[in-house]
């Protein structure tokens, strides 16, 4: 491999994101964010949600256009599968988490990434969803997430961007560790 | 409110659903299930990813059609903003599986739903996943989930159906139990 004077260009603003940084060190009340959703339930199992607004660097803030996504079970279940499962919506969020953290840093360390593709399969006993045995639980079992990573650099340092994408992201910490979740009917 | 001999109908086969237990209970091996996303990343923090095919029932299955969902980070993170991101994802899968579970529970319990409609919001301190403090977490502090419902039933019976939904939740499970994954490079 040769090497150029091109600089390594990612797509990622990193000169923005330590700003912000910096930002935030002197204003912490702005690092406080809120993300939202609002579902509209169709029928059976389908139900329609939108993205559209959050709050945050101390004010309401909005999507450049409405995101809306249809969320249904598949044919297998009895639905009408108008859309990804709900399990599937967090693999999807997963993936994309991860994936932006391995372009940000490669971007900090100056690696200049060719192309980045990830599979992740999540692993669920039905029989817990089902109410069939109450030692089954209903979330998955286990996740696994495997790379494919063409970048200008060696191997050691491509698994050294997954890593650190990992250590950051919000969605490994969403699913590793426990949340609290308060759900109330008003 | 006037009794009526139409029979109640939330749109959820309730019946299939009764039997694939039965089944399950027969052959546990058909319980075991994967489910797949697979994640290509575009520019910056931009990913597409495609939700397709998932094992279970003993045997490969293929939604009735390719889920496509982008990913990415807003503007305010000087990012494009081509997506939702990582993190409402999950709310997106939290607000469709309580959703699902919800209109579930009421058919099985004779409960005409008339209305569903759910707010979620996922409190963020954005210090974690930029790395500044590491006593901030990465992921959400909490999440409140409010439902408003309208249904021929008591407002008890209406907080039941929820409360039942939640406990059989998958991604309310994953949100607030942790879930071991694994990433690698391959």
């Amino acid at each position: 491999m040769t090497s150029t004077a091109t600089p390594v260009n990612n797509g990622v603003n990193v000169e923005a994101l330590l700003g912000a940084r910096t930002a935030l060190t002197e204003a912490p009340a702005a690092a406080q964010f809120n993300w939202r959703a609002t579902c509209e339930w169709r029928n059976g199992t389908h139900s329609t949600t939108i993205v559209d607004d959050f709050f945050g660097l101390g004010e309401e803030q909005k999507h450049r256009t409405t995101y809306s996504f249809d969320v249904d079970h598949p044919e297998i279940f009895a639905s009408e599968d108008n859309g990804a499962t709900p399990v599937e919506y967090v693999l999807v969020g997963l993936a994309g988490c991860l994936t932006a953290g391995v372009a940000a840093v490669a971007q900090l360390r100056e690696i200049q990434l060719n192309s980045v593709a990830a599979t992740v399969e999540g692993a669920m006993d039905v029989r817990g969803i089902l109410g069939m045995d109450t030692d089954v639980r209903n979330g998955f079992s286990s996740i696994k997430v495997s790379y494919k990573i063409d970048a200008d650099a060696t191997p050691d340092e491509i698994k050294a961007l997954v890593a650190q994408s990992q250590k950051r992201s919000a969605v490994y910490d969403i699913i590793t560790n426990p949340t609290d979740v308060r759900v109330e009917v008003v």
